[in-house]
C-alpha cells in the first residue's frame, strides 16, 4: 500500500481534473503509468489512489481496459434531516431528537453522558492492542451466547453482588435493550400484560408496543412501585411480567427499599409474575443498594445490563443473567433472529477496558463529578423555580417538577426550535399524568446557553397554554 | 499507565503467592510502597497492578484500608461444552454446532470464509486509524439509522447495479439478520404466511418460527422458483410475502434468470405480494446477475444485506434499502428494540475497509481461489459420488446429492462425533423432502480429514438407515 500522503496527492488531482471539467464522464484516465510520471510517484501510488476513486464510485474500471470516470454523475448527497418538529412528542420523539440532533446541542434530554467523560485514553489502547488481535477475533462471528472473557467477567462482577450466575448463564446481547427484546420474545405473546413503572424509561413503552403487549402503569414512589397498587394489579390484570429498573430508577433517580423490594417478590411469587431487573445504571452507585435478583437469586427475576452508560455507547453490547433453561432458550432465539452474539471485537474491547486497571478509578471519578455537577445544576434549576422530585444518591438524572403548572411537552417542543432537546415527563408516563415534570441530565447542562434558553422560555410563557401542543 | 512488563511482574508475584497460599482470603495485601520496594519498581506500577487485580476479582480495595485478598473463591469456571449431540437437528442445530464447534474443528457445514480468506491486512489498518477517532466515534450512540459514510456508500454501490436508492432510504442494522428481523416486524403478525424456496438459508426458518408465521416453500429450480407452483400457491394461500435470495441462492448457489424475475414481480403486483431480497452474497458475483430489487426499483421489493461474508463478521452490521416511508418507520422500530443502529466504531470501520482501494482487488482474489477451490472440492466429492445439483456460478456453496439415498441427518449426527460439522439437507428444507442433500462450504473443505472422515462414514454406512436418526 503507497504512502497515504503521496495517495491523497493522486487522488486530489484527478478530483481537480473532475470538478474543473479537465475530464468529464466518460473519459478515459491518463494511464498508471503516465500519471506516475507527471506526478513524480510510482506507479503502484497511482494504482492505488485509481482504486481508492474506484471504490468511492467516482471513476470505474473496465478490465482490460483502464479507468473512466464514472459515466453517471453521483446521485444523492446525504441531507441532513435535522431536528423533526412535527413529529408526535411520544417516547420515541425523544430518542430520534436525541440521536439525530448533532453533536452541537446541548441535550439535557439525552440519556448518556458527555463523550470526554467516558475513558477515552483506556479505549484507545484497548484499540491499539486490538489491532494485533489473531484473525478469528476481527473477522469471525464469535459464539453464540458472546464471548467468553466479557460473560466471565460479568458472572464475576455479579458475584461480588451476592449473585451466583456462572457464565454458561451470562449471554451476550447487541445491546442493553436487545437484551430486553429477546427477554419480551420468550416470555411475551401479543396481548398479554406488562406491569411497568408510572413514570418508567420511555423506551420500555416503545418496546412494548413493537411487542403488541397492554402496558399497566403502578405509580412509583421514592422507594420503588406503590405497593397497595402494584397488589392490586396483580391481582386485577394477572400481567405476565413486571419490568423496572431498582437502582437509580429512570427517569426518577429513586432507589428500591429493601422492604418494598422483598415484598414485590412476595407478591410476584403469589401471583406468578416473572420480573425483569434492568440494571443499566449499576456503576454509578455510590454503595450497592437492594436488587430484585439478588434477594430472589434469579429465580423468577432475569437480569439484564450493559456498558452504554458508564464505558461506551459505542461499543453496542449487552447482556442478560437469567435461569439455565431460559439462557439456552434465549440463545437459540438470538441465533434465530441476529445469527450470533454482539461482535467479538467489541466484546473484546470491553472486556480490555474492563479489565484495565483503571477502571475502578473511572467509576469513581464519575460518581464524584457526578455529584459535583448534581449539585450545580440543581442550584441552577431552583433559580428558575424547577425542583426535584427526589434527591437522587447518584446517576445523571434530576427528575423535576416545572413551575406554575407548566406542561413540559410544549415547552420541550419550544426548546427544540431554539436547538435544545429536552425529556418531558409524559414521554415517561403510561397514565400521561406527569405534564408538569421534566427529566434533565445534570451532566448535560454545563453549557450555560442550556439554562439561559430554559430561562427565557418560561419567561415567555412557554409551556404555559397547558393541555394545548399547538399553541406554541 | 505502568510499563506493561514491570506491571506483569507484580500481578505474577500476588497471584503466586495467593496460589501458594502466602496470601490467604480475607489477607491484607503488603502496602504499596513495600511492594515496590521488595519488587524493585514504582509505587504507580503496584497501585496499577492492584488495580487490575481488584478488576479481576482477586483482590478488593476497601476505602482507606488498603487491599485484601478476596474473601471468596472465584466461583466459576467457563465450561466448554463441545458438540451438542443430544439435541434434535433442525435450523438451529445447524447454526449452533458451526458458531460453538471450536475453531479446530473442520466446518463443510458452516456458512463462512476461513478467517485468513478475509482482508485482515486492511481492517489491522483501519483499527489503528480507529484508535485516533474522535472520542464521539469511540462513545456515542450514533445516529439511528447508523453512521452516514456508509450509507452513502451503499447507496452508491445499489446506483452502480442500477438501484436509485439515496442514503437517507438506507437503514444500517445490527446485522443482516436483524435486518430481516425488522422488516418482518414491520410488515408480519403473528398467523401470516411468508412464502420460501424450498430449500432455502436454514435460519429464513428460525426466523420466521420466532415470528410465530406460517411458512410455506415453493420448489427452487436452477432458475429461480418454480413459477407454476408460486402462482398456486399466492392465489391459494395468499402470503404477505416473499423472502429469498437471488443471486447465488443459498444454499443451491442457482441464480435467478431475468424472465423468472419478472415473471416473479408480476404475479408479486397481481397478488399484492411484498418481496424481501437478501442479497448477502452480492460480492461473489463473477458478474452482475438480474435482480428483484432493481427491476422493481424498490417499490414493493426490499433489499437486505451485509458485509460479513467478503469483509469480517465480527463487525457486525447490516442494511435494508426500501421505500421512504418504510425506512421511517423501520428506525422507529429500530429505535425501539435496539435503541440505535450499529456501532458507531464498527461502521466506521467497515468503510475504511470498503473505501481502502484494495477492497475491489480483494473480491476479485477471492472470487478467482473459490473458483480453484471449488473445482477442487468437486472432485474430490466425485470420488466419494456426491455430485452437485447445479453448477453455481459463484460462491462458496455447492449444493450435492449423496450416493444411494443416504440420510445427511444421519451422516452429520455421526460426522459431528468424529468432530465435522455437516449442514444436511432437511436444515434447508419446510417440506423435508431434501434428505440425500447436504450444502458443503468448498472453502472450508482444504482439510484433507475433511473428506477422508466423509469417505470414511460413507464406507461405514453412516447414514444408509435413511429415516431414523436414532440409528447411529
Amino acid at each position: 500500500m503507497a504512502q497515504p500522503s503521496r495517495r491523497a496527492l493522486v487522488i486530489n488531482d484527478i478530483r481537480r481534473r473532475i470538478t474543473s471539467r479537465a475530464l468529464v464522464a466518460g473519459d478515459r484516465l491518463p494511464s498508471v503509468r503516465g500519471c506516475a510520471a507527471r506526478l513524480g510517484v510510482s506507479p503502484s501510488t497511482v494504482a492505488d489512489a485509481y482504486d481508492v476513486l474506484a471504490a468511492e464510485g467516482v471513476i470505474q474500471a473496465r478490465r482490460g481496459a483502464g479507468f473512466y470516470v464514472a459515466a453517471k454523475p453521483q446521485p444523492f448527497a446525504v441531507s441532513d434531516t435535522g431536528p423533526q418538529l412535527e413529529r408526535e412528542v411520544d417516547p420515541l420523539w425523544v430518542a430520534r431528537q436525541s440521536l439525530d440532533s448533532g453533536t452541537d446541542a446541548p441535550k439535557p434530554g439525552c440519556g448518556w453522558l458527555p463523550e470526554d467523560w467516558m475513558p477515552v485514553a483506556s479505549l484507545r489502547r484497548a484499540i491499539r492492542a486490538l489491532a494485533a488481535a489473531p484473525d478469528a477475533v476481527l473477522t469471525d462471528y464469535g459464539s453464540a451466547k458472546g464471548g467468553a472473557g466479557l460473560r466471565r467477567h460479568i458472572s464475576r462482577q455479579l458475584f461480588d453482588q451476592g449473585l451466583a450466575c456462572p457464565p454458561d448463564r451470562v449471554l451476550l446481547t447487541g445491546s442493553g435493550s436487545q437484551a430486553l427484546d429477546l427477554v419480551c420474545r420468550m416470555l411475551l405473546r401479543p396481548g398479554d400484560t406488562v406491569l411497568v413503572d408510572d413514570p418508567c424509561y420511555f423506551n420500555f413503552q416503545a418496546l412494548l408496543r413493537a411487542h403488541q403487549i397492554r402496558i399497566i402503569g403502578v405509580p412509583y414512589t421514592s422507594e420503588g412501585p406503590d405497593l397497595d397498587r402494584f397488589e392490586a394489579v396483580l391481582g386485577e390484570q394477572h400481567p405476565r411480567l413486571y419490568l423496572t429498573n431498582s437502582a437509580l430508577h429512570n427517569p426518577t433517580g429513586a432507589t428500591i427499599s429493601a422492604p418494598v423490594a422483598h415484598r414485590v417478590l412476595s407478591l410476584a411469587a403469589q401471583h406468578d409474575l416473572i420480573v425483569v431487573e434492568d440494571d443499566i445504571f449499576a456503576g454509578f452507585e455510590p454503595e450497592l443498594s437492594p436488587r430484585l435478583a439478588t434477594l430472589d437469586g434469579l429465580e423468577r427475576v432475569v437480569r439484564t445490563g450493559s456498558f452504554s452508560k458508564t464505558l461506551s455507547a459505542s461499543l453496542r453490547c449487552g447482556y442478560i443473567a437469567a435461569r439455565g433453561d431460559w439462557i439456552e432458550a434465549l440463545t437459540d432465539l438470538q441465533v434465530a433472529v441476529n445469527f450470533s452474539g454482539p461482535s467479538p471485537m467489541v466484546a473484546d474491547l470491553l472486556h480490555a477496558v474492563l479489565t484495565d486497571g483503571g477502571y475502578r478509578k473511572h467509576l469513581e471519578a464519575l460518581r464524584n463529578r457526578l455529584s459535583r455537577c448534581r449539585a450545580e445544576a440543581q442550584a441552577r434549576l431552583a433559580d428558575l423555580g424547577i425542583r426535584p422530585w427526589v434527591q437522587p444518591r447518584g446517576g445523571f438524572y434530576l427528575w423535576c417538577e416545572l413551575p406554575g403548572g407548566a406542561d413540559a411537552a410544549v415547552l420541550a417542543r419550544a426548546a427544540l426550535q431554539e436547538g435544545l432537546v429536552l425529556a418531558p415527563g409524559n414521554v415517561f408516563s403510561v397514565s400521561q399524568s406527569m405534564a408538569p415534570f421534566m427529566r434533565f441530565n445534570v451532566s448535560q447542562m454545563q453549557d450555560s446557553a442550556c439554562c439561559r434558553i430554559l430561562a427565557e422560555l418560561l419567561e415567555a410563557g412557554a409551556g404555559m397554554a397547558a393541555g394545548s401542543q399547538d399553541a406554541v
